[in-house]
């Protein structure tokens, strides 16, 4: 079976809520998750998509719907003091430890959301990211690289190309044997399709 | 109890798949559903929001996603051979009917849905929306005028800017005790809410 193929944005809270339960969900029916961290902004700029947090309107219900959409979900959650944010420091190390050691990737992924989303960590200074890549094994002179470094850059920059090729336009977004899955709120829909393997209704 | 505020547009599927399950939870919860018939666009055009339809990727992912979302939720749908459309014309006659005949006004609100999502009724048509108004019992004269007249624009444009400066960011968009919710997604939030009475956390 395919993996789950899952493009989705560091500094994304909907991406943060809804990991726990695609995990959940590609472990129960035997697929892989694919995590495919990439830069939304750059993506979104492709498209010629306005970042939504840019519009007041938008701006005040996203806020009001993040906070409501974790105690929906259960997760623990503190919005951070700024969003957006851009997220190329960590997508970067991501990517130059799954080469390696894609469970340390992982790792390390998931205390980026938990500092980020938790902690108020700052995730676009550097010392944090390298701080964060210790934890999950990568010294210093290595973190610095990542972080820095033409390999994580060149990484990423292909990533981000991929999304714009897979028409991802928000996070998360989830790929499902061919098939796109956008939001959070999406899950229900995955959930579904993985049961009832029916095609899209034309 | 205060109603549950929704406003929509004739022309959104995601009201269309929405107001089946918010009716039943309104009434499971003994509260009224204040139906707000608005035309979107020009709300998002006060807010300052690009028309999602008209960027090429979201228009792919949501014609997907509208198609997918219909058989998950279990509803007749038909994808309409032109989206979006301008949804002034029925909800002008809505607006008409809800003053003398609340009742009638929605049943002439779910005969455009379902005349719009499953028979290919061209919604921005002055005789067929005429002929949906007489099933309600409205006679021609009194349809042409609500439909072409100056009470119904006075009326609609009301509650545009009512819309406006509710924070009206998409269709469907629900006010459950000031707090809103904003897409066919959302159901399962205004349910928890409506079960757990907790308040947004802050």
């Amino acid at each position: 079976m395919e993996p789950i193929r899952l493009y989705f944005d560091f500094a994304s809270p909907y991406a943060y809520f809804a990991l726990p339960g695609l995990e959940k969900l590609a472990e129960d029916h035997g697929r892989e998750l694919e995590w495919r961290p990439i830069i939304l902004w750059a993506v979104m700029k492709a498209h010629g998509i306005a970042p939504p947090m840019d519009l007041p309107v938008k701006r005040d219900y996203f806020v009001t719907d993040m906070k409501r959409s974790a105690a929906f979900h259960g997760i623990p959650y503190r919005h951070p003091a700024r969003l957006p944010v851009s997220s190329h420091l960590p997508a970067r190390v991501y990517w130059c430890l799954a080469d390696t050691d894609p469970s340390a990737a992982k790792e390390f992924g998931r205390d980026v959301f938990r500092a980020f989303f938790t902690e108020g960590e700052d995730i676009t200074s550097e010392a944090a990211i390298i701080r964060l890549a210790a934890r999950s094994g990568l010294d210093e002179a290595k973190a610095r690289d990542a972080v820095g470094g033409s390999v994580g850059r060149a990484k990423l920059a292909a990533m981000v190309d991929a999304a714009i090729a897979d028409g991802v336009c928000g996070s998360p977004f989830a790929i499902l044997d061919g098939e796109p899955f956008f939001g959070a709120d999406r899950l229900p829909q995955i959930a579904w399709r993985l049961g009832s393997q029916a095609k899209v209704p034309g």
